[in-house]
């Protein structure tokens, strides 16, 4: 029986082995996770902290048994060593320290990212956290309930970064978020930024922008986060939020290529530039369909998609990444803030002449009770009238989220600003306009592209 | 000044006038408006009849004011009563029975429907209602405060239908709606339309399906309502919703040419067969962009698209009217039924070979407070692989609308069932789940058309 082998136990792995074992029962599959938690949504985390999941096992999008279940065989507390190629054998060694050479036809590294660890001084002590993995989620969670912190600092404004924000302030902490840029959320632009960065202060958490974090000091049993223009704060506790890297040391070694970002590179099946070793997710290289070339651009999402394709293409498929559109989405407190395809300057670096106009409008009908108000930047290209991207932010309740998706579906069929408004979208008072706002913003950028004095915002 | 004249003040007219007056301002431009409520939502009357909207007031799309701002003359309380192509005049009487003649240089009829009238006996009665303009909202509204009602018959289990039996539930009316069909909102499928049934069920509605009501009988102060199958319900109010007819007698009288719902026919730039005499909205055909052919197919969202298409091209513009999807959404209690496309029977009529799919799945990480099961069912074609159609019942917060014009605009794209699986769709687990629920429908189907065994739904 061919043997496929998978690095890697969250979502890449786990949808890779899933789809092989779905497109080809022929072959024995395993997978070699490092902890005991298999496909567990660890963007779940920051909902556990934060009091709104009950229950840390519930975080698991299917539980250990039911991937047994389906005839995958799983290596739990298993870390890879190494790759060799030649033989194609892994190592793999258990928590007892034993190791083994297990055999492989096919291998999937699906080994994921690891906390990016900016040059701060003094991350090296207690009290200071990252976040990644469930370890890292128990460790928080013991301190926070060891210690009762009443001030924390989280520096960097990205999406785990807000989204522990609001879970630390939920629990009633103090919380200073800290951003090296002038906005939060900087995958969106600064106006849309900064609405985020509102909705925390009016939910008592402190923003501060614009600070570079030198060190975190200790003076007794607190910690003191020292910054750029003389900022100063003191805190029971730090989480260190500032992205990630690709975790591809092991595929380096065996001679896999990385590339700038010190991903993995990979073809459009997900194959490396190594004879049967293909690689998904957060480790691997993400084709961009706009950009029509590879970024690193590590999202949970992605990764569903890449292990699947890795999956069915290591078993014998045929099957392509269709590739990324940028598409992502935070809910802070009562906001959700959404993004598709390329912004201005994204879009002015890939040579396209991109004007953006932002417009606020109102998911539905403001004479039936709950309107809330969207706020909307619709990004095109002034030459082709192509759209390029979109930013939406607005209240949980607007579905911001499934309208970022419309334009995300306009942008995988290379659509035009102006056919957005021809399409027939659903209308009913109570949850939409008979113009949809997706629309109302297609029809300002129009405006804005006919109109050379219009400034673009 | 080039004059153009508009018959109808309501979504088509006034999208109209408004798009023509932005595109070539050297028109003067007048629309006839039957009654004093120029650009109101219709759609709204059941939920300000429900109480949920205090003022009907706030219907107003527009108020008459702001369109008489953009420059636009608006004639209230006047009616058209003939048209003349050959002079290119419109005779035009005000309430007080006063004629005139307008003189036009083009024409747009926008003059909407009336209510169907089925064969019911004892129609023109005090307590029997129908809804469609402002004035028959006004008239129920005086009803049921004069008469506080404590029971009510509605006749019709479609949109309006719908609508208003919630909204005089939430009067506290005891209310019994019936259907002539085997299950209510029979523009989705059995299965999706009972699950809205059940849900004003839950609210104490009863609901009588398979019911043919055949007359409304008086006794003493009571109304019955009776029908096939010994079907007898008294009551003190009876609202018929049994859906539209378009309003195009003075249309054909000037020979334009209606078709074979009685609606004007036109092209896709809403001209109709008479030289500089267009028409949009309730009152015209609808370009299918899926059939390739024209439909009656009322609906708000689509009278805005075509008025739009109208008045630019009467005042000189090249646009074109992409055409429906039959993308269709409303609210019944807590519950949203949306539908876009072609459900199977419509496919199959239409020479595709269609394989419907349904799958129960979630809107949000079931682990994050407040997730809802959805409802899907996917129509694609066998033979192609192409997507067909969509319908989703879920919960008022599940983002449902937004889900099904993700549908809608994969459709107006001709996209493949599979490919909906390539898009790059938004992720966090408040709002989504990895593959959203349009995707696991999307993989329910494929499986559905690789595995013959597969019973389609």
């Amino acid at each position: 029986m061919p043997h496929l082998l998978i690095i890697g136990g969250s979502d890449a792995g786990v949808s890779a082995a899933l789809r092989a074992q779905e497109v080809n029962p022929a072959w024995e599959v395993t997978v070699v996770v490092a902890d005991r938690y298999p496909n567990y949504s660890i963007c779940g985390l920051p909902f556990w902290l934060g009091g709104e999941v009950a229950d840390w096992r519930d975080l698991a999008h299917r539980k250990a048994e039911d991937i047994e279940g389906q005839g995958i065989r799983l290596l739990l507390e298993h870390t890879a060593r190494a790759i060799h190629p030649a033989e194609k054998t892994v190592t793999v060694v258990d928590k007892a320290g034993r190791s083994q050479q297990v055999l492989y036809d096919s291998l999937v590294i699906g080994a994921g990212a690891v906390p990016a660890r900016p040059p701060i001084r003094g991350l090296e002590q207690p009290g200071v956290f990252f976040l990644r993995t469930m370890a890292d989620g128990f460790a928080l969670r013991d301190y926070l309930e060891a210690r009762s912190p009443v001030s924390a600092v989280v520096v960097g404004g990205g999406y785990i970064g807000l989204e522990m924000a609001e879970a630390l302030a939920r629990r009633g902490i103090q919380v200073t978020l800290v951003e090296y840029l002038p906005s939060v959320l900087t995958t969106l632009d600064p106006p849309l930024g900064a609405l985020v960065g509102e909705e925390l202060n009016r939910r008592g958490v402190t923003v501060a922008t614009g600070v570079a974090v030198e060190a975190i000091d200790r003076q007794g049993g607190q910690l003191a986060v020292i910054g750029s223009g003389g900022f100063r704060v003191e805190a029971d506790l730090v989480l260190v939020a500032t992205g990630v890297r690709p975790n591809a040391d092991l595929a380096e070694a065996a001679g896999v290529e990385t590339g700038r970002w010190g991903a993995i590179c990979v073809s459009r099946a997900m194959e490396t530039n190594v004879p049967h070793v293909y690689a998904a997710g957060d480790c691997a290289e993400t084709y961009h369909r706009l950009l029509e070339r590879d970024v690193y651009m590590p999202l949970g999402s992605t990764a569903h998609k890449q292990g699947r394709v890795a999956g069915e293409n290591a078993v014998g498929g045929q099957a392509a990444f269709a590739g990324t559109l940028g598409t992502q989405v935070v809910k802070v407190c009562d906001l959700v803030a959404a993004r598709t395809g390329m912004r201005d300057d994204e879009a002015r670096e890939a040579d396209f002449d991109p004007l953006t106009t932002q417009v606020e409008t109102w998911d539905h009908k403001v004479y039936y009770p709950g309107a809330h108000r969207l706020h909307l930047r619709v990004t095109g290209d002034r030459r082709t009238g192509r759209l390029l991207g979109a930013q939406i932010v607005g209240h949980r309740a607007a579905e911001v989220s499934k309208r970022v998706d419309i334009f995300a579906a306009a942008l995988f069929n290379e659509m035009k600003v102006k056919e957005l408004n021809d399409i027939d979208l659903s209308y009913t008072p109570p949850l939409s306009t008979p113009w949809d706002a997706v629309q109302m913003a297609a029809q300002a950028w129009m405006e804005g592209r006919g109109n050379p004095e219009v400034k673009p915002c």
